[in-house]
């Protein structure tokens, strides 16, 4: 690793909370705020490399439970970590896998010490700890790590909240510890609050969590299932006992309003399956709000997705033609509508970065959502 | 259309039939011989065409009964024809659908006229003439069309592949009268030399069909189940009685071998659904032959697929990242399988170009068959 993890603030909004900073990891720097695609299993679903070059993604994540399954860390080590595996040179952050492992169906057993579950892919058993789990991401070779948590659903009773968020307290500094004797500094790990919609539980988490001090600081445990008010609550509690000095990052968000909400209120980071999942479905983001591709008016219409577009797909294709590929169950549709949806999230996270440096954020927030909400002018 | 048809023999080599030329089409110059890659539905599957330009397609296939079923040919009309509805600026072959239409199960009645078929998408009824199967193609906008022609099945008697072959002709003569009637000319129409494994009946079509003078000839019913012998026969009785001046198309074909061994015989065109499904299957083209990436030992092989190779896969990812890929059942698996196969498929055909001009085309031939049939060694 070429140097240690440091995060630079650059500008704050005058009337909101919003901020434009700098990640500096040991693959490159990312500017903030940014939205990172999803790669779970090493691969951004439907892209390669080349493509996410493309569309000038900056950092993607991998996931820890996914890569420990398969191909497996010592693949990952042989390989020179997850970077050479899949040849992408800029950070990647890999989420600890509790999510995944909380999610799954069938045996899970969690102890103070850990999880036992079953693989989804073969059924075969596993242990993992926070100790264990903060390993795994050594050796997959990410810039930056989560810390091992659980994630409790929703909804959920407040006792069993308070339970979950206790010990994920105690396995927070259980990953610190493992990190610091690992002696990897130079990939940072994260530190995420829990809490659940719980008010004294996210703000008792997110004071212990900072008393650890950790390089960031990510806010779990939403988009469960909450309410888009509740999420913005979560948040509200939060940031403002977050440290200015360190990154923020908003787990699993989400659509660009969720977005931009967070990042008023000085979230720095954010990821979602939901662009890369829609595309897939045949939903696309536009300026003009989302746009279904199967609609059969597509199948004549000549123009772009999305005028106001700049993505490689805008720039080349037709609605008529991506009408065309997802009608005919292309491959490719599943490629292309990928690309434009990730474009979009990019480039709202850069546009909202540029509006944050330009002292305008929160004109430049009515602005796109006064426009995205006219879903249904312009024939989309 | 900017200028008329018409192919150019550039050299011919000293001891075999090979040869190589230029075609020459309203959307640009191709060399041959030449690999087409198959995009039926006007994509070429799980590629889009910028991923056939970074592998230097030079002229692409589509489909007259697939673009006629769906997205329809007055939706190409109103995109500008199919170059600009899929935004494909090089050359495209349309094929007449008649393989098609002869392969569906289901409802066709075949007369004097044309055929009766149902749609392999809805079951609605549908005719086509040769007239018709003309206009469609016309109307797609190819820049070389294929005349409406029966395709036999294998094995099929004399007395049906004579009375079919009779029946190609009269088809071929309507549709070089209806490309006439359209003046048409900017876009080429080529005839289809059928008959079977039937010698007699291969020479009467090649010399009938020569006599109507199309810009060009096909050998058609090939690769429908015959043995490679009885492949090769037929383009050796065919070939002598085509015109050294117009090129010649071996349509469906094929394997490595069979390309080497129709070039060796005077044939400069060629199209085959096989490297984009083998690559699909998990089936990959090597100079050591072919390999299938599923196979459990390319999991930790962080080599190339193909040292030799100069695709952009190849530079790139790892077999590993591949085997990885494919095992994950990623979207991009299939994409980058066939972005290599189609490479190593028009490399191949431009090789035997460049051997063929330089008067080595039979070294060629045995060094490269010589390597590709060393399956198993150096792990592949």
């Amino acid at each position: 690793m070429q140097h240690t993890f440091r995060f630079e603030l650059e500008a704050r909004a005058p009337d909101c909370a919003a901020r434009a900073g700098r990640l500096f990891t040991p693959h490159g720097e990312v500017e903030t705020p940014v939205f990172m695609p999803v790669g779970t299993q090493a691969s951004v679903k439907a892209l390669d490399q080349d493509d996410l070059k493309a569309i000038d993604a900056r950092i993607i994540l991998g996931n820890a439970y996914h890569l420990y399954l398969r191909p497996g860390v010592e693949v990952m080590k042989k390989a020179g970590g997850i970077h050479r595996f899949m040849q992408w040179n800029r950070p990647v952050l890999t989420d600890s896998g509790g999510f995944q492992v909380f999610s799954l169906d069938g045996l899970r057993k969690v102890t103070p010490d850990g999880v036992t579950f079953q693989s989804h892919l073969d059924g075969s058993r596993h242990h993992f700890t926070p100790e264990f789990a903060t390993d795994v991401q050594i050796g997959i070779g990410a810039d930056i790590m989560m810390c091992f948590d659980e994630c409790t659903e929703y909804p959920v009773t407040r006792d069993k909240a308070a339970a979950s968020m206790g010990m994920t307290l105690d396995w927070a500094a259980r990953c610190k510890r493992r990190w610091e004797e690992r002696e990897a500094s130079g990939q940072a790990l994260f530190g995420i609050v829990q809490g659940s919609v719980y008010e004294d539980l996210r703000v008792e988490s997110a004071r212990a969590t900072v008393e650890m001090d950790f390089p960031g600081y990510a806010i779990g445990g939403v988009s469960v299932g909450e309410s888009k008010a509740e999420m913005v609550s979560v948040v509200d509690w939060v940031t403002p006992l977050l440290p200015a000095n360190k990154p923020r990052y908003l787990m699993g968000v989400g659509p660009p309003e969720d977005l931009l909400a967070a990042i008023e209120r000085g979230v720095d980071m954010f990821d979602c399956v939901m662009p890369t999942r829609n595309a897939r479905n045949g939903t696309l983001f536009t300026s003009r709000g989302k746009m279904n591709i199967k609609n059969a008016r597509f199948v004549e219409d000549f123009g772009p997705l999305d005028p106001d577009c700049g993505c490689p797909v805008c720039a080349r294709y037709s609605r008529a033609y991506l009408s065309h590929l997802w009608r005919a169950k292309e491959i490719s549709a599943l490629r292309l509508n990928t690309l434009h949806n990730l474009f979009f999230m990019l480039q709202l996270a850069a546009l909202a970065r540029g509006a944050i440096r330009d002292g305008v954020f929160r004109a430049f927030k009515r602005a796109f959502l006064d426009a995205y909400s006219g879903t249904g002018r312009e024939g989309v």
